[in-house]
């Protein structure tokens, strides 16, 4: 490859102006940025880079925050359960929570604002049965019932942010003061973001790019009385309530928001439950009000000359980048980590922004680099994982973090890195806004759809959970295969149909959640829809629990599909004759290794004798697949992510959509390889996804087969055959 | 041992009159049988011995029922679900069924006794939209829903016995005839079956016991188009099902039970459904019927000086031998199949008989006594489950099937049954009629209560379902546990409260069963009551999903009592801060080998730092315990039978109760072996319950230990010391 430049971000530092100039050469990087906690000093803003500055619009300013503690950012919170053992109960409300993060709002009237609820009777206690006593943060239930269990919701205000709060706990920051979350929505609040912004861009000369880090308000995260988490939700709008927010509410949409639409039996509408109908207005409405003011922040910016970028994380509550009001806010840019596949995608699909950047990991940090330890190991793996989604979408500029003076020490992964970027701009050059060919359409149908597009089964952005890896697979195998992935909700079935275009709808998830559903599917338009919908030639591939909800005598709704349903006991009376799985099937005739279902899901069986049973053990069926008209159903009882469950996945689609003929089309037999064509461009890329050397037989667009040798995690380009 | 006499009944059949007499000898029996199909000769019937007539009252009378096929027995049946793929429908009702078993009832008006019912929209179709084609037992919806799957719940009769069916068709008895089961609610059957037995008791004067095979409603028991069984239900009433019944049922209760009372979504209200108000007022309604009815026959054989038995299966139902109505039926004597533990206290535990037998394994038949096989193995694996229990509550007498002279070509077993047999005559002697010592009082908690004694968590007997065997597991290490053992309902709590004798409540199962309970957790007042029980002292266990249903921000609903919950996905969000087991624990203490929870439970966590984790793995608890109040909960992911799992639970219950102090009463260390005391005998029994010698410390009643050495299966007798 030869020598290119441009599309990558670098951190840089104090006193490492030189070594900063070596490795803007080596990586050719055209840019620089800050990181939380450090500035770049002029010698290096003179550098020619595009400079990135981090801002932070609503903490970082606590000379005004403390002249306005009415306007912090507030939350509401419940109480742990308490039961009544005798007549009279006290619950100490703030018990769990960590007083310096949130403070009790006693200025608005807690009769008001506040809710008892007996959760035993699923009822609001009165208020005239309740007392507060301020001083000790306690409410007194004089005539409980007993053995019943309580709870109070209540207004707190937030008095630290908690991404500072995190750094600086674990930094040891020490005395450093707290920074205070302030409320744009509230007046001074509001006319300070804009004003100070005005002054500090005048102030910035050299910054070319304000780094919004984030707007408004935190994604939920509350923490415990010893400061360690206690709850994170990378999704919630917990941190953008306000009194002033749910009166503006109530003005817009003629009903009052309660406490418990927000609280939600402790849950706070964590993104694993059915939204309520109460919950979606109320964050379109954050939404709306989200976009307006970042709107006027991001217009000062162009007005000053310079461009707006949005870090996706932090902040970033009601700015929802597949949302509806995003295009309004008007952004150059957004940035994002990638942890993988389907967090490149999660930043490369945002729409409406000039450009998107991706942050790869590892972070030049002392836990990665250390003595003794290899970076290239972790870089290697993270640009793997994202080089396949690149190959479908690309990010338009990669970037680092942390300490750069930290990674020159490690030659080798200098040298590494050098190789991602040439080969990042190589690839860049060959796919930007070519559409690569893609054999299927596929739709993943959930709550959610398009609002929270790869952003499905996650809990924290890309952490690891015991409960969501098995399906986090699906994202992560899509993200990089030749395939259109599309996100959508029962509610756009429901109200537009299921689009013509659309080869195979993904439904997949535990039961009872946002994601396989829960109690959507008690809509007869949806189950009657998709039904018609497969019966026309459609297909369904359902992971885990999908359309699960217990009904008429079935567990899936759509087990007439499926072929298959879940034992729940009642059926046992029932014989189960269909145990048998076929010899050979289309969708696992490939699979070398043992399958790998990672959670798994237990009893399920098959309905029917013409159900398909491709994977049976255990007395359960792990893969079927079923006809249903001219359309078929395919079952999974889970997909961690692998090469080899991201070919299951592959050819389960292709089953589904009736399309087996086309399968081996841009097709690398090896399943550590993969094949991405751009018939626009007359050129296709052979990838070696694996750190190993490879071999595979690759199938052209005409299904042309030649044999192709890589070097580890070699790409090689090459001209479509006429 | 010496040589005893008497408690045992041998199979006999023609020319086999000598080997007869030795047999009777060596075992010391003093009852013959016949079996289904072998009549005893005149010889055989005169020798020394009682003789065990088999009689059949509602079946096996073909010259009778075929004059009255309209007083044949009925049931309600579901068709299969079929989808309107067009506007027109057509249902093959008949379709999966087998015409020899059952036919369609087109005598009474199927406008009035069936239903259509759309399972789409969980509605009735109604009689004027569906059209009947009596020729090809079709339904047809001329306007059907689109997509919508719709069922015909239709009346059959029922013209072949399923029992008779199975033997028949397993045994090949070509062209005998069918047997035809009437009903004896019906005018000339009820007539018939009392004139019949007249007759033949007059015929049978040899008979001193008549064995009722049994009453007059088999099992659900439901065979496909290819004569293989379809649907089979131990507990199920839906043959006991007729028009005249429906009406007789509707005029004492003043409503009209719908066919979906009894089809209850194709799930023909098996014994894991929480059963419905009406399902339970007809089960009564049957019950008093049958009882009424058996106690006129029962009253015949007393008037013909001879004993009444019934056997437990086949034609039972609406016997219900723990029910209010068993009593009235008058009978001697019950006999049943003994499959181990579990099963020999089903039988044993009987009331209101004289006298109980259990009917041990193998079977003399040839799938076990054949050339090579050791039938000794599975006699001794009988013998030494079925024996701990007969230590708890002994039947009366034992007994064998099959043909006597197949065993008789296995001396080695014919030795063995000898021992056997004189062992149960010593234990008899010992422990008939004596109150053992019992550590605790334990309680089932589920929706059936006693009614459903030693029968929960089963499908068909003591068949094994990978479904159920994680639950049995509770009953069978209770079963011959030092504990006494009651049966009671969730109605029982709520009328009566908790009796102030019980240690501990066991509510085992999974969710949505009558075993775990369903939406009978939302009961209230069932909720406060266990609450202020366990606060009181009261011992709570918890296996699998108990009290699960998902309401209030809960699964669990007395999560507050185990200290753990199940993760749906909604608390994800939350931290899950304990995740250490403790080092030791009382539950746990003396486990040598792996953990085994069967199936177990995914997903369960511990919702506080005071929650007791016992076991940890695979990011699960799956044993805890949690103190609340005075009382303790207790929880496991499953209880498989083993004896590392019977001393798992039984540690559990003493945890649970607060009365670790008590444990080790007549107690043996070592798992394999067990004491049972007999204070009002100054007895106490040591046994080995395995095949290999064992020495373990034995502690006595005061916790005195002796250490002890038994040889394979041994047991012991023991004075108790002063």
């Amino acid at each position: 490859m030869s020598k290119t430049k441009g599309r990558v971000t670098l951190p840089s530092e104090a006193g490492f102006l030189n070594e900063t100039k070596e490795m803007l050469e080596r990586w050719g990087a055209d840019a620089l940025r800050d990181s939380d906690g450090t500035k770049l000093p002029a010698e290096i803003k003179a550098l020619d880079a595009e400079i990135y500055t981090t801002y932070f619009v609503a903490r970082g300013h606590n000379e005004f925050a403390k002249e306005h503690m009415d306007e912090c950012q507030q939350l509401y919170l419940m109480s742990k359960r308490c039961t009544a053992f005798e007549k009279e109960l006290t619950i100490d409300f703030m018990d769990g929570y960590y007083e310096e993060q949130v403070v009790p709002d006693y200025l608005h009237d807690p009769a008001k604002w506040w809710e008892v609820i007996d959760r035993t009777t699923d009822t609001v206690v009165p208020v005239t049965a309740w007392e507060l006593d301020h001083e000790n943060n306690r409410v007194i239930i004089p005539c409980a019932d007993r053995f019943h269990e309580y709870t109070v919701s209540f207004l707190v205000y937030a008095i630290w942010d908690p991404t500072q709060m995190y750094n600086h706990i674990t930094n040891n920051w020490g005395d450093k003061p707290h920074d205070i979350p302030f409320d744009v929505r509230q007046t001074a609040s509001g006319r300070f973001a804009k004003e100070y912004l005005i002054q500090w861009l005048k102030e910035n000369p050299d910054t070319d790019v304000v780094r919004f880090t984030t707007f408004f308000y935190h994604f939920t995260l509350v923490f415990n009385q010893h400061a360690k988490e206690k709850f994170v939700d990378w999704f919630g709008y917990g941190a953008s309530v306000s009194v002033k927010a749910l009166e503006a509410f109530e003005a817009e949409y003629g009903y009052a928001l309660r406490p418990e639409d927000i609280i939600d039996n402790g849950y706070y509408n964590t993104t694993f439950r059915v939204p309520s109908r109460h919950y979606l207005d109320y964050i379109d409405f954050i939404q709306r009000f989200v976009a307006a003011k970042a709107k006027e922040l991001v217009e000062l910016v162009h007005a000053a000359g310079k461009k707006a970028m949005m870090f996706l994380g932090d902040n970033w509550i009601g700015t929802e980048p597949y949302g509806q009001y995003f295009e309004s806010i008007g952004l150059d840019a957004v940035v994002g980590s990638v942890g993988g596949g389907a967090t490149l995608r999660l930043i490369s699909d945002i729409p409406h922004v000039k450009y998107t950047e991706g942050r790869f990991l590892p972070y030049f940090f002392p836990d990665t680099f250390y003595e003794g330890n290899d970076p290239c190991v972790e870089a290697m793996e993270n640009w793997l994982t994202a080089r396949r989604a690149i190959m479908r979408k690309p990010v338009d500029r990669i970037g680092y973090g942390g300490y750069l003076s930290l990674a020159y020490k490690f030659p080798k992964f200098v040298d590494y890195i050098e190789q991602v970027t040439d080969e990042f701009r190589e690839i860049y050059d060959n796919v930007h806004g070519k559409k690569p060919f893609c054999g299927l359409k596929v739709a993943i149908l959930n709550s959610w759809g398009k609002l929270r597009s790869w952003q499905t089964y996650m809990v924290a952005h890309a952490l690891w959970y015991k409960q969501i890896y098995s399906y986090l697979g699906i994202l992560e195998s899509l993200s990089g295969a030749s395939v259109d992935v599309c996100f959508i909700s029962f509610e756009d079935i429901l109200k537009n149909g299921i689009a013509s275009d659309i080869d195979v709808i993904i439904n997949a998830g535990d039961a009872g959640t946002a994601f396989s559903g829960g109690e959507e599917w008690l809509d007869l338009q949806l189950v009657t829809t998709i039904r018609k919908w497969v019966y026309e030639g459609g297909g369904f591939v359902g992971i885990g629990e999908p359309s699960a909800i217990h009904k008429g005598g079935r567990f899936f709704q759509l087990a007439d599909i499926l072929g298959v349903d879940k034992e729940l006991g009642f059926t046992l009376s029932t014989d189960k004759y269909f145990t048998q799985a076929e010899k050979t099937h289309f969708i696992t005739e490939d699979r070398s290794e043992a399958f790998d279902f990672g959670e798994s899901m237990k009893n399920v069986y098959a309905l029917e004798e013409n159900t398909e049973i491709v994977e049976y053990s255990n007395g359960e069926v792990h893969i079927a697949a079923h006809a249903y008209g001219a359309g078929r159903g395919v079952y999974i009882a889970g997909l961690p992510y692998s090469q080899a469950n991201t070919r299951l996945l592959m050819r389960s689609l292709y089953y589904a959509a009736g399309k087996e003929q086309e399968f081996k089309r841009w097709f690398a037999e090896n399943p550590l390889c993969e094949v991405h064509a751009y018939p626009e461009t007359g050129k296709y890329a052979i990838l070696n996804n694996s750190a190993k050397a490879q071999t595979s037989n690759i199938y052209d667009g005409e299904g042309r087969i030649e044999e192709v040798s890589l070097a580890p995690a070699e790409i090689i380009w090459k001209e479509i055959r006429a």
